[in-house]
C-alpha cells in the first residue's frame, strides 16, 4: 500500500525523479510531494501542458492505476528529448503525490496544490494513527503557504492530458485498447455512525433489541437496491465495521462510508436525497441514531471539446477506432477543468475490467498504443 | 477490558487473591489464572462446595457480570470466617480467570480446567496479535499436565452454586431482586467469512458487482428474522467488518460472527440449519463464496432439581417471593453440570436487563438479598 508520505511512497517518489532525470528531464519532487519532470520549451516564456496522474495507491491495489499515466508520459518524453524534438511548449510530466484519499479521507492532495485549489480544512484530518496531515507536511517543512506557492496561473498552462487505465469494462466490452473520456463522474461521499444500545446477545429477546449492525445491514441493502434502479448511477458502501464487535455482544456502534456517483448531477443528487431519507426511515423504525458526515462533493466534470478531438484525431491516425465514454471514477484531470482544457485517455482494462485490486491488468501492446497516440497529440497540438 | 492474561486482568487476580486472604481464607492463584479462596471444613476429608463466578470482561462491560458472584461469595465466606461457623464441607471460593471467550474465542478457560474438561485444542487458538494460548500460559509456566492436574474428581464436589447478575429484563419487569436458575441456554458460534470480488467504486455497473459486504448486510438481517420467529431464540451477529475496507473500494472480502441460542436444544438446531441455508443460498445468488466455520456448540443445561429447591426455600425464608427463569447467557456453571449438582442465582440487572455495556448495574440492596440467600443455602446444606 502505497499511502500518503508512507515509506513506500517516498521511495517511490525518488524512484520517479531518477528516472525523470535519467529521460533527461528537469527533475523535482515539490513540497506536497508531487514528482515533476520538465521537458523545456525553446522559448522560456512559452506556456506549459501538464500530462500526469498518481502515484499513490490504495490498499491491495494494482500496478496500473494512476502509475500507467505517469509512465506513459514519461516515455514520451524521453522519446522527444532523444530525438531533439522540441515542443512549442513546456511539457511538465507530474507524479501527483496524493489522488485516492486513503491516508486522510483527503483526496487529490497532491494535484489540487498544483491547481491552487488545495483545500486548506485537509490540513486537519488525522490518519488512523491520529497524526494529522499538517504534522506530517511540517515535518518536511511544508506549511500552508508553500502549498499555495505551488499553484500554476490559468495563463501560464496550455493544458491538461491523463492517461489512465479505465478500471472498469467498457473498453474491454468493446474489444479496443484505448477510448477518449468526455466527462468524469460526480461523486459524493459521507460517513454513517449508527448508535443503538449493546447489549448481551443470550438474554436481550429480539424485540427489545437495538441492535446498530442491523440497522447498518438495511442501509447497505437500501444503498444497492436504490442505485440499481439508474444505470447512470452507481453507490457503494466500502468500509463497514462494528467497533470493538464481540461474539456475544449486541452491536452498541456500526459504521459505515457511503460513495455515490454519476455523470448526471441531478441523477446523484436525487439517489442521496433517497438515501439519506432512507437512513433516517431505517434509524427511526429500529430506534437507533445516525450521524451522518458529509465528507466530500464533486461535481461531474466535463473534457474539454478541443482536447477530446485532439485525442480523437490521434487515435485515428494511429489506425483504431475511436470510442467515447464516461469517467465513473475521480481523477486528477478534474482539478484542472477551470483552469485549461483537459484530455483523458482511458485504457483497456483487462480481465473484464477489474481496478482497485491485484487482478487488475493492462497489456504492453495496450500500453504502447496510448503512448503513441499521446506522442501524436504532443507533436501536433500548437 | 480485562481478557485473560492482560496487565488488568492480573491485576485483578492479585487482588482478589488479597482480599480472600484477608477474609480469612487459604487463598493461592492456580496454573490457568483462577483465584482460589478455601474456608476449610473441620475435617480434611471432608468435600468441597464450590461457589464461583469469574472476573474477565469482554470490552466495554459492565462492573458487575462475574464479579458480583465472586464477592458474594467472598462476603459470606468472610461472614462465617468471622462467626467461626464451619461448614460440613469445604468451601471453594473461585474468582475463574476465562468465561467471556474474548481473547482466544475460546471460552470457560478457567472454570473447563478445574472440572477437568479443559480443550486442549485450544492452546493452539491465537489472539489478535498472533499470539497462541500456549505461549501466553508458558509464559507463566503452566503446560497441559499443570492444567490437566487442576481437575477435581467428582467424588471430592459437594456441590456447584452460582451467583450472577441476570443480564436480561426478567427479574426486572418481575420486579424481583433474585430469581432461580432453572437452566442455562444452548449455544452455537460460528464464524462466516465471506468472498466476493473487490473493484473501483466509480466504475463497476452495480449488476456486475459481487459485493461480499452486501452479501453480509443480507445474512444479518436474515439471522435477525430467522430468530425473531421464536420467543425461546436469539440470534447476534456481533462482529461484522470488512477488512481494510476503503471508501471507493467495492468490498472484496466481508467477515462476520454468528451466535444462536436456546434452552430447547432442537429449536436451536433448527435455527441454526435454516441459517447455513440462507446464507449458502444469499451467496450463491450473488456469486461470492462463504467459510463458515463453527466455533462452539453447548447444548442447554439443566440445573439440579435439589440446588433450585434449595435455592427456593432459602429465598422463601428472606420474605422474598421465588421466581424460576432460565438463563440465556452461559455461565460457568454448566462446566460443573455433570460432575456435581449445580445451582445459580440470579440478581436483578437495572436499566431494564442492559449487560454487557457501562450501562449494567446492580443496586446494593439486590446484592445484600442475595448474600443472605447464598449465606442461608450454605449453613442449611448438609
Amino acid at each position: 500500500m502505497c499511502t500518503y508520505f508512507s515509506p513506500a511512497h517516498k521511495a517511490v517518489a525518488a524512484q520517479l525523479r531518477d528516472w525523470m532525470g535519467a529521460a533527461g528531464l528537469q527533475a523535482r519532487i515539490d513540497a506536497v510531494g508531487n514528482v515533476i519532470g520538465r521537458y523545456a520549451a525553446a522559448a522560456d516564456n512559452a506556456k506549459t501542458l501538464i500530462v500526469g496522474s498518481h502515484y499513490d495507491t490504495v490498499a491491495d491495489a494494482g500496478q496500473f492505476d494512476g502509475r500507467l499515466g505517469i509512465v506513459t508520459a514519461l516515455v514520451v518524453a524521453e522519446h522527444l528529448h532523444r530525438a531533439g524534438r522540441r515542443l512549442p511548449f513546456h511539457l511538465d510530466v507530474i507524479g501527483f503525490s496524493e489522488e485516492e484519499g486513503v491516508r486522510f479521507s483527503a483526496p487529490y492532495l497532491g494535484s489540487s496544490a498544483i491547481a491552487g485549489r488545495f483545500d486548506e480544512n485537509a490540513l486537519a484530518r488525522r490518519d488512523a494513527n491520529d497524526v494529522s496531515l499538517a504534522t506530517v507536511l511540517r515535518k518536511d517543512g511544508a506549511d500552508l503557504p508553500a502549498i499555495q506557492a505551488l499553484a500554476r496561473r490559468p495563463e501560464s498552462l496550455r493544458g491538461y492530458l491523463e492517461v489512465h487505465i479505465e478500471q472498469g469494462p467498457v473498453l474491454f466490452e468493446n474489444d479496443l485498447p484505448v477510448g477518449i473520456v468526455t466527462s468524469i463522474a460526480g461523486s459524493a461521499r459521507f460517513r454513517v455512525t449508527i448508535q443503538g444500545v449493546a447489549g448481551h446477545a443470550g438474554t436481550v429477546p429480539m424485540a427489545l433489541r437495538r441492535d446498530a449492525a442491523a440497522a447498518a445491514a438495511e442501509i447497505v441493502l437500501e444503498v444497492e437496491r436504490r442505485c440499481s434502479a439508474d444505470s447512470n448511477l452507481v453507490g457503494t458502501v466500502g468500509q463497514l465495521s462494528v467497533p470493538h464487535g464481540l461474539i456475544n455482544v449486541i452491536p452498541g456502534c456500526c459504521e459505515l462510508s457511503l460513495d455515490v456517483r454519476s455523470v448526471d448531477d441531478a441523477t446523484c443528487e436525487a439517489a442521496i436525497t433517497d438515501i439519506l431519507a432512507a437512513i433516517e426511515r431505517i434509524t427511526k423504525r429500529r430506534r437507533v441514531t445516525a450521524a451522518v458526515r458529509k465528507l466530500a462533493r464533486h461535481r461531474a466534470v466535463p473534457c474539454s471539446p478541443q482536447m477530446q478531438s485532439a485525442l480523437a484525431q490521434a487515435i485515428e491516425r494511429t489506425g483504431v477506432k475511436t470510442l467515447h465514454l464516461a469517467s465513473g471514477a475521480g481523477h486528477d484531470a478534474e482539478m484542472f477543468a477551470d483552469l485549461t482544457p483537459i484530455g483523458m485517455l482511458f485504457v483497456r482494462c483487462g480481465n473484464g475490467g477489474i481496478s482497485h485490486s491485484p487482478l487488475e491488468t493492462v497489456t504492453a501492446e495496450d500500453a504502447d498504443i496510448a503512448a503513441r497516440v499521446l506522442l501524436d497529440v504532443l507533436v501536433n497540438l500548437t
